[in-house]
């Protein structure tokens, strides 16, 4: 069997249900159906997800919310009408609209959390309405009676080992499709949490492991996985094929198109994954598979770059002859709630590299004032435009020259390197440069890698 | 003036001393001589220094020590001999070594730094006699007297502030030189205490700062610091010049020429410091200068190798979004007492770099026990034999392919590499290898950076 999972513009109107209706009833293997939230319909259109969070918002503020009901309620009508399906059909929709704010919640993330996932609910509700509608036997089953239990907080869950057990039960009958809504489980209290944002992904590859599917199908807006960021790079190659490192290192450093948590299901039950465009599902799309079946066809699958990081530099003359100098740091930085991403170090120097989003330019005084008060190295620099850029290839771990053809025309064009890292996966390399450099960086790496390749 | 310091093998006998009394006169600048203690005459000889802490251990234990306080004073008076200096001359060094046993000491930590410390002191008082005998006017100058203050460890001093005041105080005749023991100074409560072993570089770098000298003469036993270690490559490229950070990075994998805490008063100060052959005073020798001072003439100054470093490795998925994940790795380490020297990291692994020397087998199994335990990684690695090779030149920093050039040959030879690391002063290259590998590869990348260009 197959679990297949729509994103949000692949549910974001008639025309696009019509088309993930069609995917859905081209493979009976497909049984397992997890859905999104309805999407942008066009550029400057606004997510039903971030309708629900301006409903939550009025409600937290004491504000009745009529008008987003309606345009709320009227995404999923619009659709259903596509269909012939009439208003009648749909009264549990908008009734679960409408008492989201009569519920009491244990505190507003709570709230929040429940109004976010009523966009992937009353998503799935409507397939299965929409389905069954159209002669495709279809079932809506609801996380809480399937068990599909988190912990965690509200708005950052995690799955708990024991939804694993319970949605085993779940009868899966071979004439009859599952219609599962994304992003959210209850916790053991009996409330809603939602994954990150992007988190149907996760849900998918829940159901996936659950029932240890043949394949995993993510269908989004894209052909396939690109081997760089097309707004840097134009028209890059797809990936045919990756690993799941090779996606977690790439996601790390910006690719986006599939949620990196939804990885370790997948990996935990070994399920290949399948990212595809549902509007050309006749394209092979990007598989994601485990290393043991994987045979690299070029030296490097993809390059990101981040470049919302910052960075700390430390220079101190016999630096790691100081025992828990490290240490100190780590507790300066623990103190004022601060998280760090790396830490490479040279002899007498250590840079600590931010994830700059995740700062507050307080935090960065203190730490600062604090690593200067209680370390007083003799040289600390604060580097605020610090990026990223990850070289990621399984096709690299025992190909010799990859750095000097990344870095040298880096060198040749002025681009001067922070740092360079590579770890003991050997599958990538990290190069650390000034921001305004990153986005060049990929387009000269990309160059020397992926196009005279092609030649 | 010129601060000239003499290695043990410099001051190992008659002939030896001869050589460094000519290499003093030949030049009125040499004002102040720092002297090591006797060193080895021959391949299986034991140096003075050795032999005091023989004395000193037979002393802890409650044994009387005359042939060893013979063997010790002989080897000083078998040096005034070949002066024509007679025994009368000498009895105060043997009332020296007699009253050692006599003195209290606060524990047996600073017994043994006073009874290590006299090979020095003997030698700088026997210098003195030699030269005055010589008709070279010369003073013993005593570090006690000349506030020669140190902080730390008995056995692991560190330079006190204050001793720069009171050197300076020291009064420079023309005429005159000063003989100071190198090794050793006094604690604030007035008991002797020495630098970590071959410190004596570190009292010529204080006194050539405290004198703002025009260079620090460092004589010893080699013609140069040559570019890789003679034991593994034959007649490896003298080192003509080089920059302090160079002499650093090099000397933390494994060179031992120059004392690593020498170089913190020649940075200080900017003194620049010549490492010459006292038995052929006419050759160049290795400078070592500040970094504006310098140009370099190859990549590479220098190969180094450690072989002596261990290596936790741990993978967890998501690793990096596990708030306080290293801080409590590195509480886990400061549990047991254990230092660690590097820290790299990939997206969701971490490797940490011990040295091995100073790590027993009982360390190793609880701090991996409890990382195990309190981490939970779903992997963990412990490589007891890792060998750090790092790779030193001012001339990397902006010369693309290095890091292709040094690796290629590597994997050419079916040498895998655990870690790359090339921080942010650029003019290293630090490579993890297995431990059986790390010979090779010196001689590799040796072979590929050094005796190319000399052809």
């Amino acid at each position: 069997m197959k679990v297949i999972k729509f994103g949000g513009s692949s549910l974001a109107n008639g025309d696009a249900f019509a088309q993930a209706i069609a995917i859905i009833k081209a493979d009976a293997d497909r049984q397992v159906v997890v859905t999104s939230a309805p999407g942008k319909r066009f550029a400057d259109d606004i997510k039903v997800t971030d309708l629900l969070i301006n409903f939550a918002k009025l409600t937290i503020n004491g504000h009745t919310a009529t008008d987003i009901i309606a345009a709320i309620f009227g995404r999923y009508q619009a659709i259903a009408h596509h269909f012939g399906v009439q208003d009648d059909e749909l009264s549990e929709l908008h009734e679960l609209l409408v008492a989201l704010p009569q519920a009491t919640y244990p505190n507003n993330d709570y709230l929040m959390a429940a109004f976010k996932a009523h966009g992937e609910r009353l998503n799935a509700k409507l397939m299965a309405i929409i389905l069954n509608h159209q002669g495709v036997p279809a079932r809506y089953v609801d996380p809480l009676a399937a068990g599909f239990r988190v912990t965690g907080t509200p708005n950052n869950a995690v799955i708990s080992p024991e939804a694993y057990v319970n949605l085993a039960k779940l009868d899966l009958k071979p004439n009859e499709r599952i219609i599962f809504p994304g992003f959210y489980g209850y916790t053991l209290s009996g409330y809603i949490a939602t994954f990150s944002r992007g988190g149907s992904d996760v849900t998918g590859a829940i159901l996936a492991r659950t029932f240890n599917a043949d394949l995993y199908e993510n269908f989004t807006d894209v052909d396939a996985i690109y081997s760089a960021n097309p707004n840097l790079v134009p028209d890059p190659l797809p990936i045919a094929t990756m690993t799941y490192r090779e996606m977690r290192e790439l996601s790390y450093a910006g690719f986006s198109v599939f949620h990196d948590e939804a990885l370790i299901p997948a990996i935990q039950g070994q399920i290949p994954i399948n990212v595809k465009n549902t509007w050309h599902p006749e394209k092979p799309g990007t598989m994601i598979v485990p290393e043991h079946d994987f045979q690299p066809e070029r030296i490097l699958t993809g390059i990101a770059s981040g470049r919302h990081f910052a960075a700390l530099y430390l220079h101190k003359y016999l630096l790691n002859k100081e025992n828990g100098f490290t240490l100190r740091i780590l507790r300066i930085l623990n103190d004022n709630n601060v998280s760090y991403e790396h830490m490479p170090s040279g002899i007498d120097d250590l840079t600590i590299i931010f994830d700059r989003d995740k700062l507050t330019d307080e935090q960065v005084d203190a730490i600062c004032t604090a690593v200067q008060q209680e370390i007083n190295p003799d040289r600390l620099e604060w580097i605020d435009d610090y990026a990223i850029v990850m070289l990621v290839g399984e096709g690299m771990a025992h190909t010799p020259g990859v750095m000097m053809n990344a870095t040298a025309p880096l060198a040749a064009n002025g681009i001067s390197l922070q740092m360079i890292n590579q770890g003991a996966s050997q599958i990538s390399i990290m190069l650390g440069t000034r921001r305004e450099d990153a986005n060049q960086a990929v387009q000269l790496i990309y160059q020397q890698f992926l196009t005279d390749q092609e030649d």
